[in-house]
């Protein structure tokens, strides 16, 4: 049986141009880029190289990149290494109440450490008020950290409003952009962006790499300490084949990719809420990222769901894979308002550049037989 | 020309085996481990089959794998992990003079918080003195960080020795085997190691993957927080290829690339010192890496050498990879005892599975043509 994988939020297959991209550094330009000799050097020009491309997705200076093992570990150093490194200048950070664990622990973290921190209220569907935004800053503020495309429910925020407020209060704006780069514009300069969080494996690039856009001037601890690699903010060998193909991957994105993925996102909403009843889209209808459909069925789990679209050869998630061990509703669901029974039927279809239109008829068709045989085992029904 | 790579101990090329079993990894089983679909079955399947792979290789339990972004971040969880979550017990922590920066430079971040780290010396062939090591342990004391196979001078230390006093002073002893790691045995249990840092691209496995042993029962706090991955000890989408690749560089070592390696080493060190006049081998002669032959030549520098070997298409280094570009001596060869002058004048060269015994002859004739000429122009001989 083919299988249909609809959880491109969760991670994507390697494109075949960033894979033969990356070929090349893996047994043959294999030198460490800090070497003095050629085969060093020539890792160093590759390394270069790809900063700039990934500098010029998000009009950013190369030199504003700096190479991490992927996205979690970007927002632990935009989080703990803000925060440690200006700390006398206060201790408050402020962030959302839908934010991915890696922004959450870290907080925890820091909270630990004498920090306090806000945890902004969101709208049904998903939206921070920047004005609540504006009255949580305090003199002692230090950084606002936001989800710029949820994982979970899709939502984009409104991040120019809310950059135009960071800037004129001067306080750090982080945002993490792992599921929104590339599939939604990011312009450093324009939005008042002092921190990025950008991943690879979310793109069609490898996995364990990443990289987190620093701008000039903004003061951050490093993480990981050693060799003064990246700006001696991020020390290690780099991973210089995993940096070719996340240049790679973000360079050969286009608006076709992102519109195909929209459209196949729209036939899939507006199949599933017109064919199957009880069924709710949920994060926001049109601010929403190009690849997230995500709806609760009432009644029923989502697990159930997930495993029977499985058996049929479809791949989708309940909430996001990171926490999909989990046996908690999802955090995220809960802070638009979500009752915690109709959240456990939650489901998240990712839709990525390489499905189909006939793909989506096919988990329609299926999930319309799922949903119905659950509901008809339910007691809650 | 032909280019010979003599620099194996910064990075190795990718083997061939080890590039065919991360391939299907990349673009068709791309699952995230978090999922629970069959893609993500897939790849936590293999997943743990490289963690039981590495855990065999060094006779501990799976369990107590963790994958990590590399040699140097397995250092830093070591490190600050052990001390920020064994603080109570103490705030004591023993090292060498010798480390890695990635061991080094955590130790000075913890002294900022006010742990106190004692650096051990060692004698003129980079050994550490057991004894010396025992008198040093205090009560607060609460670990000890030793690199096994050095990265420069390529001196193994006694650990079996270390481990023993280690484990009755009740102290956790880690150690730095990025170097060492498939070179020299590694037994967890019969040389009482609680934290062995391992890492992929010296031993002809990818960039970006390395690894930290933590024995069942020692207390670490994680470096990077997030999602539950890797015991809740390092969160982050697991690096599917790399890990596979990883292992699989792990199993296919054996016994004879040991030795050919230790063979092509012995070859060079003997032609040099009987070839070049005031040619010194540093680090100990016997308890060496099979593959790390390094010498100091008086009267002239080693980075000029270094360009003319790389114009003769041969890569070495001075010092290691990772401070090459630092002007300083090298602190490991002061260490030693040799002076400034003369660290100045070393080289690095660590032959690798893939060389051959023609290839050290090309070397030895042209690193004799060119100290001949760089003594011509010295002013100091």
């Amino acid at each position: 049986m083919e299988k249909i994988y609809l959880d491109n939020a969760a991670t994507t297959p390697v494109a075949r141009e960033v894979l033969d991209a990356m070929m090349p550094y893996f047994s043959e330009k294999y030198g460490n880029a800090s070497s003095i000799h050629s085969f060093g050097t020539e890792a160093k020009e590759a390394l270069e190289d790809a900063r700039e491309k990934i500098a010029n997705k998000l009009n950013a200076n190369p030199y504003e990149i700096v190479f991490t093992s992927g996205g979690t570990e970007s927002n632990n150093l935009a989080l703990k290494g803000a925060a440690l490194s200006n700390r006398k200048k206060g201790n408050h950070i402020i962030t959302t109440k839908i934010e991915h664990g890696s922004v959450l622990k870290p907080c925890k973290w820091l909270e630990k450490l004498g920090f306090d921190v806000s945890y902004l209220d969101v709208d049904e569907y998903g939206l921070v008020d920047p004005e609540n935004f504006e009255n949580s800053i305090r003199d002692e503020t230090i950084m606002v950290s936001v989800i710029h495309g949820n994982n979970e429910i899709g939502t984009i925020q409104d991040i120019d409003e809310i950059g135009k407020i960071a800037r004129e209060k001067e306080i750090y704006f982080h945002i993490d952009a792992c599921q929104s780069f590339t599939k939604t514009g990011i312009n450093v300069e324009t939005q008042n962006l002092d921190m990025v969080t950008i991943n690879s494996h979310k793109i069609y690039g490898p996995k364990g790499i990443g990289a987190l856009y620093i701008r000039e001037g903004v003061k951050v601890d490093p993480l990981i300490h050693g060799g003064g690699h990246e700006r001696k903010l991020r020390a290690g060998t780099e991973n210089i084949p995993g940096i070719v193909g996340f240049a790679k991957a973000a360079e050969i994105t286009t608006p076709g990719d992102v519109e195909k993925m929209r459209e196949l996102r729209d036939y899939l909403i507006k199949r599933i809420i017109n064919e199957i009843p009880n069924s709710n889209l949920i994060g926001h209808p049109q601010k929403r990222l190009c690849n997230n459909a995500n709806f609760t069925f009432k009644f029923i789990e989502g697990e159930s769901m997930l495993m029977l679209l499985d058996q049929a050869g479809i791949c989708v998630s309940t909430g996001s894979a990171c926490s999909s061990h989990a046996l908690k509703p999802s955090h995220v669901l809960l802070a638009t308002g979500i009752p915690p029974e109709d959240a456990h039927g939650s489901l998240r279809l990712s839709p990525g550049k390489y499905n189909t239109l006939e793909e989506m008829d096919y988990t329609v068709v299926n999930l319309k037989k799922i949903v119905g045989r659950l509901r008809e085992l339910s007691p809650f029904k």
